[in-house]
Parts: C-alpha cells; sequence; structure tokens
C-alpha cells in the first residue's frame, strides 16, 4: 500500500465514521425534524454511484468507503422516515 | 470522456447537491439542534484527505465533487457553531 492510498483510506474512514455520531444521536433522540429527507435521498444515489464508479476505475479506498457509508446513509434515511 | 467519468461527475453532483436542501433547510429554520457537530467536523476532516486524493491520483471526479462538498460542509459546519 503506498501513501496515496492511506491518504485515501483514512479520508474513507473520516467519511464514513462522520454518520456515526448522526446515526447514535437520531436513535437517541428519536428525533430527525431538523434533517433533511431530500439531502438524504440524493446523498444515498450519490454514494450508490460513487460505489460503481469506485469499482469501475478498481479504486479501493472509493470502494471500501462508499460501502460503508452506504449503510450508514441507509440507516439515516431509515431513521428519518421512521421518526420523521 | 468516458463514461467511467460520466457515473463519477453524476456521483460528485448528487453527493455534493445533497448538502444544499440541508444548507437552505438550516438557514430557514435557523436551528441545528438536531445536526451532528461531532459529524460535520470529523465530515469536513475527511473531505479535506479527499480532495488531496484526488489531486494525488489526478482523478477530476473526485476533485471536482470534493472541491464543492468542501464549500458547502464548511457553510453547514458554520451555521451548527452560530445557530448552536
Amino acid at each position: 500500500m503506498n501513501w496515496q492510498e492511506i491518504i485515501g483510506i483514512v479520508a474513507g474512514c473520516c467519511t464514513t465514521i462522520a454518520f456515526l455520531p448522526q446515526v447514535i444521536k437520531t436513535w437517541k433522540s428519536k428525533s430527525a425534524k431538523d434533517l433533511s429527507l431530500s439531502m438524504f435521498l440524493i446523498f444515498f444515489t450519490g454514494v450508490l454511484l460513487w460505489l460503481t464508479y469506485g469499482i469501475l476505475i478498481s479504486d479501493i479506498p472509493v470502494i471500501l468507503a462508499n460501502g460503508a457509508t452506504l449503510v450508514l446513509s441507509g440507516i439515516l434515511l431509515f431513521f428519518k422516515i421512521r421518526f420523521k
């Protein structure tokens, strides 16, 4: 693994882990009033396309980061619909 | 531009545009109570690293998407600190 890939992996960890506090916060408060549904719908689609792009260009950091972010943003999307 | 790059650009547009409704919603409501500060701090750092990674691997979709997302997530971070 070269240093470019390391930066990519760290970047992926940050943008993935970033969703964890939001998932925990929303789960605890059972409130998603201030979260934008349009945001999460468009974001979820974008992450799905990034995953596709990562697979097409065979870029490991892009694949790993977007695979994980897809799961977490999917959970937030579910909370937003569930809790209103 | 090949079709891989087109998917990358569309993916980048989605994950960038996704922040616009949240920026508008937070600006209108002047409320960011349900937004997680830790989320936006870690996310902002991650996007900065993705931009660095994009420059290192000379990947246009990664550079464009993360450059734009850096600006929008920076605005949200400012709102979160400003509005509480």
